[in-house]
């Protein structure tokens, strides 16, 4: 059994671990940690945990931490990359799901997040967690800086047409959406469900954290710098992104081959599917899965290729692809915890 | 492996059967049935299940039928109780999602059903399928009639107080909310998202088909016939049940022993949670999970004791439920393939 | 034109105050004020409201306000009765809000509202602002009680059982379901999105504030003192009240007049709809529109009275009746601004 | 008083207009018909005009509807142009809120619609309904064609670039989101709250009706053809359209003049608010109002000028415009009867 800690545990992601690992046959959870409310039990800040889980959150201790196999981080941005080098230096391997790690020019993750980086050592050496990218590195990386959401979702539906080169690197559109759980769990006045509900909107149209995350992405996979432009929105729902990007093909007869092109770039990817030509993929249809689902359009006369690409922000998108990170760093079936449908309706 | 076929798997019940068995070590889904989308693949209709089952809708075929152990009716009321002599003549057992068998007076039956009941010999042996009344019956029986949603939440959260006599059996109440997935999968503009989002609104004020079922249920549980109204209500919201129950407390000095009294009730059933006094259930810590739990109120100077009881209607109040009475009925650990925590947020 | 203030502006029942008055052609907004946003455009805050208003939040000053004719209250309990009597002592007139003067005993009220009432000179001289009840005392009042949303959707639908005595009043039941908006806006993590969307649950169910207000109104109708069981449920959608409510009937041939009893009783009141028996009422059909709407259900052999009654919390349940109430102490035509329908869907 | 007729009363758009008509002061509804509901009150089918209106739906007869001043279209594709003709004849005045007259080229309406056009001569006189393009021809049209809701939030926004020459007229893109009200009132089980609700896909992104419309509107403003592509998404919501509108700048100086040129272009419109740049609008803030509600953005090092345009898809994208319409075809002040605030929250 692969001995768990989880720093940072009372937000949507680390509840989402917990529903996650509570059926995964490889994992015994010792510790969960939050300052905040060491000393309540899990299962009473979360009720659907009741029966699945003895434990109460602590405080965060080096020492217990260091016991354990893995430690994910689910803690706000700036925390990890302070609390994570003790750790590593005790031999123990992370997948931090905050952005810390992400970003490899750190001027430009300072930029974004307001504070100087403090690790950047490790930053050096943090793998960047797309298993559909770079598998191999994730089965021998210490740290793993798990993917954004929103960068998943684009990401994945952008990389055949980059790595082959078929579209103009410059000119690539993501227009995104996500549930109001993308937001974390504070109390913050915007996100109350009388602000949310029944109202859609943009946000951060001029600039969000997860762009420089995805032109990183996306420049590495088209190996040269691509021109990105991203815009995220608020849905009223709870889980779910959808994105919608828009690419121009450089040679409009690319279209006859791009169906065959996305379902051979992924055919051996458990955790992401293809649908046919035209369809139009749902966010319920990954509803709590650790799955990414895509379809491709093309409109009459027109060389923009379409790609509807959707996950659950909270799986996908966070704690179901770190435990897809965790299964690939130990060995195990990537797929192991991780294989029930979506829940639709 | 236990061969499975699901008879009407188009609707909110079929799927849902489809999703937990998904995942379930021991059976095989050997067919499902649906006479208006024969031929076409499950995943097409449910993309959720893409990659889980490869199975095609096919016409209801009795010969397919009778090879399997077991088979699910997920059907209009009056289809199986017309389909359903002819499998169990061939030895196959039945759970019944609908309410065909759950209702023993079938003049009752009858006049809330608008027809007449057509297998009066089954429906005397049919077993109603609450397991955590009738767990020994349903262990022997050949054919389980599978309780509706709302019954399941309303008996479990009386019986303690019935079965013990402790409440007046004359006036009970239940105020009952549901999800809109309970009205099923048609083409109904009354549950429109347009007509059902943002709203709320009590329905069937004056008498619903649940009530003569819970009324048979409460009063086997009282041991003499109850008084019970019964008024349901629809949420904007896609799963979940809960009731809110009143009943008037014979001697007020019991309410000391009420808590202890439930949670020995239900000390040994997997599927039904008794939280602390005062708590409030949600429907999201059951959302997608073979649970009820429940708490219990009492407000100043009053003899009323007030149980909150949530259930996820598709699961706990349908398709986990059934999976539950299978695991019965074949021997085996009856949370097999229940186990996973719910959704939330 | 009226001269009106606000006081305590920011939040639900401000917005909502706002927008109806934005359209009321008697009155003048002259000030609203918030010592939080004290500078911020209304418009800024609010963008329903670009083109309506020039105004922003001010802190308050009480020369400004006495210059007013009209003050509202949208303050947190506690506010008005410090602030107020200043107000009073200048001659104007003020309806509040809050629930500073709803209670007429008030040790009753410092217990439930958890501080001493400073204000009991006031307290006494209040008129409970529920038009169908007080309407030639609120005619004349200084100070106008506005009734809490949950009170208003219960009293209207008891009042006539209560008045004419049909009832056990030892055994009322209130089973109430209000949406989000009505815990007002405020950082509270219970009522995020990600919290309240796609769940239902019951709160206060061992006591609520509403409660005693609710026994007060109901016992006054009844002459005498009632028992009732109040019970609230959180509903996830923004705006709206049902309350289902239970009453025994002493005499079931009762049940023969009661239509007929409910529609005299309101006839003449323009905000109170008496739909056809059997209907059920929805919380949409009254959504933004002053108006109390229910109807009257009984089921077979029964002799409870169900009465389903719904309101917008934030009109008939806050801004709207408090408007009512403004024009009813003006002498002004009490439709005056309230006129609209409805927004369904 | 302006006599009234509406042809197809029962769906959104037809009870919309009926909640508009019932506060504006100059109008007289005379008829409102339904073949399939001939003889119901208007007030049973739509309990939020209950003391509203005394009318019943009745069969279409051009007798009575030829004693109209106006009448309003609101069927499905195809009965308008059949219809209209004998009224025209008889002087009446027409707003169709159908697509039957919206597009100029009757082949690529054909070809869209799926029918042939029956009434070419009408199609010539027809006037686009966009106010803010082509109010004088509206004033003395005898037929309007109000614009299709996504073509009303698109247009507006895209208008002042195109008609400035300012972006890359071929490389459009309308990125465009709609509450499930837009699919109209129909039993469609893709529409049903257990289909819509918590979930978000994009649909029609091989092609939709509503891109012949926007792509002749925008055409008509370049003073060339355009190639613009156009991807619609169902929001679990009831109301509001939120388009992401995407242009490339010819001269990335231009940026600084935008914002004081859409400023410009909108300052005499009632029912267009240009936003600070950099601001999020929310459909909540135009939920139940007349108004288009944009704002613009920029991202770092980016000519890619973004637009985010919101209304309420029933209102100014339907009854609120075709009534804006009426306004302008009689010579009334253009915002009689469409001047209250927005519903928020």
């Amino acid at each position: 059994m692969i001995k768990i800690g989880i720093v940072g545990g009372t937000g949507y992601t680390g509840v989402e671990l917990l529903r996650i690992l509570a059926v995964h046959p490889e994992v015994e959870v010792k510790c969960i940690t939050s300052r905040s409310e060491a000393g309540m039990s899990v299962a009473d800040m979360y009720p659907n945990l009741r029966g699945h889980f003895d434990l109460a959150f602590s405080e965060p201790d080096p020492v217990v931490l260091s016991q354990c196999d893995l430690v994910f981080f689910a803690t706000p941005h700036g925390v990890a990359m302070r609390m994570m080098p003790e750790l590593m230096n005790a031999g123990v391997r992370v997948v931090d799901l905050s952005a810390d790690f992400r970003i490899k020019d750190l001027d430009v993750w300072s930029r974004w997040y307001g504070m100087p980086h403090e690790s950047s050592e490790w930053a050096a050496k943090a793998v960047y967690g797309l298993p559909e990218v770079a598998r191999d590195e994730i089965r021998q990386a210490q740290l793993v800086a798990n993917p954004g959401c929103y960068p998943t979702a684009v990401q994945l539906g952008f990389l055949p047409l980059l790595e082959q080169g078929l579209v103009d690197p410059a000119r690539l559109i993501a227009d995104a959406k996500s549930g109001a759980s993308g937001a974390g769990r504070q109390g913050n006045i915007g996100m109350l469900h009388g602000e949310v509900g029944e109202s859609f909107k943009a946000y951060g149209a001029s600039g969000h954290r997860h762009l420089p995350e995805i032109r990183q992405g996306l420049s590495q996979a088209a190996g040269k710098s691509v021109g990105v432009t991203f815009v995220p929105h608020l849905v009223p729902m709870i889980r779910g992104i959808e994105a919608t990007l828009y690419a121009e093909l450089s040679d409009p007869a690319d279209f006859d081959r791009l169906q065959a092109l996305y379902e051979e770039r992924y055919r051996n990817e458990p955790f992401v599917d293809v649908m046919p030509f035209g369809s139009h993929p749902e966010t319920r249809s990954v509803r709590g899965a650790n799955q990414c689902r895509m379809a491709l359009h093309r409109q009459e006369q027109s060389n923009i290729v379409i790609v509807s690409s959707v996950i659950d922000n909270l799986v996908k998108g966070a704690a179901g692809q770190a435990v897809q990170n965790m299964n690939i760093m130990f060995g195990l079936d990537e797929t192991l915890g991780l294989n029930a449908p979506a829940l639709l309706p």
